[in-house]
């Protein structure tokens, strides 16, 4: 099988299997499974409502580009760099864009540490992240010393 | 021609153009083309870095669901549903869950004016949306009475 053959059918595995676990159950918002199989882009958006207030967001979107997996955004709290090494993906076909939650505060509580002697809980951390503009992705030269995975 | 297959074109006549203008010109920003022509989801979205800060984020998603446009999520300035009109599709075609930004910040201009008296310019209006958790979709009684579009 012709290798971005191969890598679309992960892909399309590791979003239907997120997508059938179905953890939002908010009862007005969709979950959109969205495959252009033509260009690459899969993904996870949900669309809906809370009362009035209009929900908008994407869960999970990855895309293939020269050969390569991208992850574009991971909304979620499962390592799916790691889900795709388990599924034969090498480490050098996976670029990361986005981190998991979870990675993004294990980041912020870090670099936080440095900057600050007082303890932050994980939920403070996000809305102050955007206020330091502090990096949360995988193009920073700290993320990217510590793994094998290729780089954007 | 089937009325499905006219939408689609119409839709992806619409986001090719919106695509062409490239007012997005960040220079580590791509802009995404994702056509799922078999599910019918269509969108625009900016994925990329401004230094080391991750941009990511939806600029246009239409749908078509049950023979009619649903525009899910609008971050330009352009009124598509009116584009759409425009284009032959008729009003009660057309669902709007999701308005252009203009349309948001004159809609919190008329809300805000009834709870304060203090003028706000409109650049200040969207973070106190958030605040005051205001409908700014088109889900609300408010918006719909207004027009002659359809209701999701």
């Amino acid at each position: 099988m012709d290798k971005v053959d191969k890598y679309r059918e992960i892909i399309q595995q590791l979003i239907q299997q997120e997508y059938a676990g179905d953890r939002y159950t908010i009862k007005d918002v969709d979950r959109e499974l969205i495959f252009d199989t033509k260009n690459h882009h899969y993904q996870i958006v949900n669309v809906g409502w809370e009362g009035d207030r209009c929900i908008y967001g994407c869960v999970l979107h990855f895309d293939i580009k020269e050969e390569k997996i991208w992850l574009q955004y991971n909304g979620t709290e499962i390592d799916f760099a790691e889900e795709l090494v388990k599924a034969g993906v090498p480490h050098q076909d996976i670029v990361i864009r986005h981190l998991q939650k979870s990675k993004i505060k294990s980041i912020l509580i870090h670099k936080l540490s440095i900057i600050s002697p007082y303890c932050l809980l994980p939920d403070e951390l996000l809305p102050v992240a955007s206020f330091l503009e502090m990096s949360i992705g995988f193009h920073s030269p700290f993320m990217r010393q510590f793994t094998e995975y290729a780089v954007s």
